[in-house]
């Protein structure tokens, strides 16, 4: 995979994308990464094997390149939060096992001291989309990732903002529908519960246990429990009239959740990715529209709402620009 | 009225809240608001007979400090938006009749050519609290009023955020309740129609018309329009257990409303202001609780919610902290 902007000032810097199964990790310039490997993350082997074959495929990278001689200026790693950016510590991360692991201080002291940043995996990709991807022409702009969770990054004046404590863009918790299903979080009626893919294929299933949904009983082959998302596109699209309503649901509740979202902080560009975004060209004009119906008139003009451009390496490019802008900052004495 | 905070070097601004009955115009330090004059707004006169008439109020106000020779070194206006704080243009608000009309331009030719800002009265409501009021210990805020509408400012790394067309911190109209009652703005269940002053006698209007309501009858003499807000309060605190339960939904749909900003923003501090928040011993603690129901250990941790301190003078001092704030930016070419 290579991505070009610019030829940067001939560092090289790491970058890290550690997912609850997978792991990939590369080798970049300022704007361009040149090389990755992928690797499986193996929770179970815990947090320190999972940094020392981190450690371990950056190097490989940096061989295979032939440059396992030139020094890393830095590492970006976008990891599952919660965590806290300033001490380099992930929280906690069901997925990984992690509690208090500080990631950012193992990784680099296996790398012989290297600096080594990280930030959760949304702020990464709304990162990466925004200096990389659909969001690179605007200011003002948030990002949401709707997959099996719902996450997203907040982007002002050029910067994340990552709020008091790391904790900004949890907009998969925003409650959009008061007394609405349960959410994982403890609340109900939080937009991850209602919009995201899980939440798709469950409304979907409900419906199908009802015995309302002959389309779906179908591409099941009649086992609830065998219905995801991409099946309700498949039927809605196949003019199943339940599914489109499930969608319809689906993009009214993402519209309010945009339209609140814009009524707090008036962005320029909201830009959309995760893998129920693959059916953007059905869900992304139904939440537009939606979106728009609540919004007055100043905050409607001149407002984008895009896909995200850079599919799964949105959070690769993220880390790489995490690791530029903190080694920009670090110099100047600035923390953001 | 005076408020000091610090001496500054000298400099003397102009500062103006102008609303829709009445307008306070005054001269003010950098830290200290040394005097002000209270005059009517007098809408139906026209926009330019009220800027000549601002002109003239501060003027005066210079003559009685004994300072009329010294140079104003700026302006800073509150009006109520929406607006575009870089043209200075007021585009529309119903209460003064204003549309598109260049506040900050007629206010600075009738002042010798001062320069003028301006921002809504929200935003300066909330710059006042964090420069000066309930805000000035917290880098990440956000400030709402509830009053008769609900407004809000947020502030980010001490920053306000006015986002891409000067239309952030429109919280009022965040949709909070989904189908729920009619709101001003043309769509329904926003936090304005269901937790503003006005939505909170207007409920207590109905629940009385049902005859359900004995204290609201005897307080109103038996006329249901005249059900106040600080009625509902009065009623529920002599152990009404109706009005207890209207002002128990506003709590909750205001819960949900900050823990939604929360979701989006992570601050640190939440300043509640406006007519509805003198009743804060009361409402500020369900509030509270039903605010922190909905959101994660690290966003609660440490996050503060606090009634405004300024009172009144808020939206002066903001205009204040408006005016010191944009010569500083003017002289060092930034443009905040």
């Amino acid at each position: 995979m290579t991505m070009t902007q610019n030829a940067g000032d001939g560092s090289l810097f790491g970058v890290v994308d550690v997912g609850g199964t997978k792991i990939v990790a590369g080798i970049a310039t300022e704007g361009e990464i040149l090389a990755t490997e992928k690797i499986p993350t193996e929770v179970m082997g815990g947090a320190d094997a999972v940094t020392a074959r981190i450690a371990g495929a950056i190097r490989s990278v940096q061989a295979q390149l032939g440059l396992e001689g030139r020094p890393l200026a830095g590492v970006g790693v976008s990891v599952p939060g919660p965590l806290d950016t300033a001490l380099g510590i992930v929280s906690f991360t069901p997925n990984l096992h992690w509690v208090d692991y500080p990631v950012a201080a193992r990784l680099s002291a296996a790398l012989d001291g290297v600096p080594v940043y990280i930030d959760d995996d949304a702020n990464c990709a709304g990162q990466g989309e925004a200096a990389f991807g659909a969001g690179v022409d605007y200011a003002h702009q948030v990002y949401l990732t709707i997959s099996t969770g719902i996450g997203g990054a907040v982007i002002v004046d050029g910067r994340i903002d990552r709020g008091f404590r790391d904790a900004a863009g949890e907009v998969g918790h925003m409650t959009i529908l008061p007394g609405g299903p349960d959410c994982l979080c403890g609340n109900s009626g939080c937009l991850e519960a209602i919009a995201s893919g899980t939440a798709i294929a469950r409304r979907a299933r409900q419906l199908m246990i009802q015995g309302q949904d002959p389309t779906l009983a179908r591409l099941t082959g009649g086992d609830p429990e065998r219905v995801t998302a991409p099946m309700v596109f498949e039927a809605a699209a196949s003019g199943d009239v339940l599914c489109q309503t499930v969608l319809d649901d689906v993009a009214n509740y993402l519209g309010i959740a945009l339209a609140n979202i814009v009524m707090v902080l008036n962005p320029q560009a909201i830009i959309l990715g995760g893998g129920v975004m693959e059916q953007a060209e059905v869900l992304l004009p139904l939440i537009d529209r939606r979106m728009r119906m609540h919004l007055i008139k100043v905050q409607r003009e001149g407002l984008v709402l895009k896909r995200a451009a850079l599919g799964d390496n949105s959070g690769l490019m993220g880390a790489l620009q995490l690791v530029r802008r903190r080694r920009v900052s670090a110099a100047s004495g600035d923390v953001s």
